[in-house]
C-alpha cells in the first residue's frame, strides 16, 4: 500500500501544531505542511511553523506568501488599527476586527492546490468550533460546503478518489487539544498563538487567543511554557 | 440609491474583458478589476487587462501575486512542458496539460476576499461552460457551490445581503460572447488569449486557446484583429 499524502495547514499555533503531530503520529500520513504569510502582524508565527516542523520531523514547511493584507481592514493585518483586549467574539454576534477576509477560505483553497498537485488526497484544517474567536469560517458547514466546491471544480472531479477536507479538531475543547498535544510528544514552547506579540516575541497575554491558550492550558492541567509579557 | 459594486475576474482574455464592459455598461456597477500574476507563461495578459481596463474606463486594475507555478504540473506555469497542439479536451475527458491545480478555486477565493473588505456584494467570473478547454471548473455546479460556500464561511454569513457570484456567460456561445463585446465596444486588438504567445507577444494560433478564439470570431462575422504567428 502506498503512503498517504496530506497537506497540513500550519500556523504555527497551538491547534495546528498538535494536528501536525496527530497527523503523523496517530494517522501515520506523510505530512505536507504549508504556512501563509499573508501580512500578519504576528509574522514570528511562520518560525514557530517551522521550528515545530522541524521537531516532530515532519518535513519541510511550505511558505506561501500571499498579501491578504492589501484588502485592509483587519486588526492582524492592519498597523493602524488594535487587536482587542477583553472582547471575546461569540458565535453569532458580529464578526471580532481581528477577522482577515475570507483568510481561510483561501489558504484552503491554495492547500487544495498543492494536494492536487501533489497527488495528495487529504487537507487537515485545525479549526476548532467551540473554543474560538468566533470566525464563520471554524464552523462545520462550511468545512463540509467547502469539501464539495473543491472536488467539484477541480480535478478531483474526474478522479475516483476524492479530497477530504479533514477538521479532526472541530468538536474539541482546547483544553482537549491541549491533553492531545502532551500525548503526543508536542513542544508547546515552540507554538505561538498570541495576536500581538511585543518586540522580543513575548505574548501578550492579553488579546482573545493569549487568554483562550491560558485557560485550555490551566483547564487541562498541563505546564504553558508561554513567556507572557 | 448607492451604488452598487462589483469585483470582476479579469485575466486580459476576451471572455473576461467582454465580461468587464458588461458589468460596467449594462449591469450599470462599479468595477473593481482584479488580475493575478501566479507564475504564469503568458505574463503579457497582465499587460492586456491593465489595457482594456483602461480603455473602457473600468478603473485601476488590482494585481495580486499568487505563486502558484509553485506547484508544478501545468503546462501554463511549467516552462519544462510543452502547450499542446491539437488537442481540444472534451467535458469529461482527462484535464488538459494547461490545467492548472485549483486556480480558479484560489481565484474566486481571493476575490472573495477583495469583495468583502471592499463591502462588494458581487464578484463577476466569466467562466463558460460550452465552448471551452474541458476545466472541471468552469462547470455552473461548481460555481454555485462556491458562491453557498463563501457566504457560509466569511462575514457574508452575518449580513442579510450575500455575496453574489456571477458568471453570466455560463450558457453562451463564444461567438455570442464576440458579438456581444462588439456592441459593447470592447476593443479586441487590446485582448490576449495565446496560451504560448513568442517572443514578441504574437498569439501562437495552434494552443486550444487561439483555436477557440479565432473560430468565435469567424463565427460570429466580426473581425479578428489579432496578430498570429
Amino acid at each position: 500500500m502506498t503512503e498517504k499524502k496530506a497537506v497540513v495547514l500550519l500556523s504555527g499555533g497551538l491547534d495546528s501544531s498538535v494536528l501536525l503531530a496527530y497527523v503523523l503520529k496517530e494517522k501515520k500520513m506523510k505530512t505536507l505542511p504549508i504556512v501563509f504569510d499573508y501580512g500578519q502582524r504576528h509574522l514570528i508565527e511562520i518560525e514557530a511553523a517551522k521550528k515545530v516542523s522541524e521537531s516532530l520531523g515532519c518535513g519541510e514547511v511550505k511558505e506561501f506568501k500571499i498579501a491578504l493584507s492589501d484588502f485592509k481592514g483587519s486588526s492582524l493585518t492592519d498597523k493602524n488599527l488594535n487587536v482587542p483586549e477583553n472582547d471575546f467574539g461569540k458565535i453569532g454576534d458580529n464578526l471580532p476586527n481581528t477577522y482577515v477576509p475570507a483568510r481561510n477560505l483561501v489558504f484552503l483553497s491554495v492547500a487544495s492546490a498543492w494536494a492536487e498537485a501533489s497527488e495528495a488526497f487529504y487537507v487537515f484544517y485545525g479549526a476548532n468550533s467551540l473554543d474560538y474567536s468566533g470566525y464563520p469560517d471554524c464552523r462545520p458547514e462550511f468545512v463540509e460546503s467547502f469539501e464539495k466546491t473543491v472536488n467539484l471544480g477541480t480535478g478531483f472531479f474526474f478522479r475516483d478518489s476524492k479530497l477530504k477536507i479533514s477538521a479532526p479538531f472541530l468538536y474539541m475543547k482546547k483544553s482537549e487539544i491541549v491533553s492531545l498535544g502532551k500525548e503526543l510528544g508536542v513542544d508547546f514552547s515552540l507554538t505561538h498563538s498570541c495576536y500581538n506579540p511585543g518586540a522580543e516575541g513575548k505574548a501578550c497575554g492579553k488579546c482573545d487567543s493569549c487568554k483562550i491558550r491560558r485557560e485550555a492550558f490551566r483547564s487541562a492541567g498541563v505546564f504553558d511554557p508561554t513567556p507572557y509579557a
